[in-house]
């Protein structure tokens, strides 16, 4: 059964692009069952009591299902220059599954803008259609320096350059139920020596995901997997 | 060092398309050393000793790196509806690492021809940006019913009808040294009950890559991930 959307499960009606998806696509009618989501973990099962003005209004609301996945996954990456490839990043992620995503600006950043709107609407399809009733928290770009003012916990690192690298797996396979996992990214122009002398003075660990030069997008989506899976 | 394709290293001798990349854009020089791959696991450098008509001549070529992935990954997928879809599955399954790819048309399929010409440039370019030197094989389309009559050894088919799965995750890490694994996606039709049930009955080992539902390339990916990660 499809999933919908829903800011807040108790204003117990769909908003108009739901709705149209829900009558027009879909070809729901009137006292059927749907599936809701806040995007929060929680599946609802809902009846469809009656079309509003083309809204879908639901009543008879039931959590059906929970998922939380812990440790929380948080992929701070930096905005490709071919913006189809970052768009690729964000549907395939919040598919796989990813809680927080921030678009980080570098030294080397070649795009230091998204479009947040459109982004939140690839992040709602992709876990609509992937049935995760989790929607990643998606950040406002954030440049490097701002980031490392207040530098979350439990932060990985990586990049290409030639200094200590530790392999990523082996790192989560030792890893002790951490709440939070952040994992950076850089541009196609890697991190700087100046971002990495940083990072790693402050506690980040150097990784590396695997033999391969990985795109910056590659990357993004390879380091998610491993998180979901080896943690 | 940036890596180039040549099908047989003895010819000493850059395509047109190569040479052009590495005089052109790269803007290379007589004298220089360059890396090349015949895309079977090995890594060359070279001496470029001359330009003719506008191709590149090398010499003093030595083997440097040898990369050879236990066990071969074999991926037989649906090609999507949306060529760019599975162009991107090409692309990223290339970087990750994956040795034989063979495009499935199953009953459910929604596309059943892929530009071969054009897929392998994608292969190429994306072995030799991740300077992975394995290129992998891309068979031609083939039927599953064709498939079926003679299947690979280790077969694994992922799908999201009901019926008995086993987690693909506890499957990789109990194999003992497959020579070959061979990973089946289907379109986003999914698998019919009747390919799966002939599947099965042959041996093939129903799986999942996970609680949600993936698309047909991303499952791809993540398998293929899986395999790397895990063997």
């Amino acid at each position: 059964m499809d999933l919908f959307y829903v800011e807040h499960i108790s204003n117990k009606k769909l908003s108009v692009s739901e709705s149209k998806h829900c009558l027009t696509a879909l070809r729901k009618k009137v006292n059927q069952k749907i599936l809701l989501t806040e995007g929060k973990g929680i599946t609802y099962s809902a009846i469809i009591e009656s079309i509003q003005n083309g809204q879908v209004i639901y009543t008879n609301i039931k959590s059906i299902y929970t998922y939380l996945r812990k440790p929380k996954i948080h992929i701070a990456i930096a905005p490709t220059k071919n913006k189809a490839r970052f768009e690729w990043f964000l549907e395939k992620a919040t598919e796989i599954g990813v809680d927080i995503i921030s678009p980080l600006i570098c030294q080397y950043s070649e795009r230091n803008k998204i479009n947040e709107t459109r982004a939140k609407k690839i992040l709602i399809s992709a876990m609509k259609q992937s049935k995760n009733p989790i929607l990643p928290t998606l950040n406002s770009p954030i440049s490097f320096e701002e980031m490392m003012k207040n530098p979350p916990k439990n932060c990985y690192i990586a990049h290409c350059q030639n200094r200590k690298k530790i392999p990523f797996k082996k790192l989560l396979v030792n890893l002790k139920n951490p709440h939070t996992i952040s994992l950076f990214i850089g541009p196609e122009g890697d991190f700087s020596e100046k971002e990495l002398n940083f990072a790693e003075k402050i506690g980040f660990v150097s990784i590396t995901l695997g033999e391969q030069r990985l795109r910056t997008e590659t990357a993004g989506i390879v380091g998610c997997n491993m998180i979901n899976l080896l943690l």
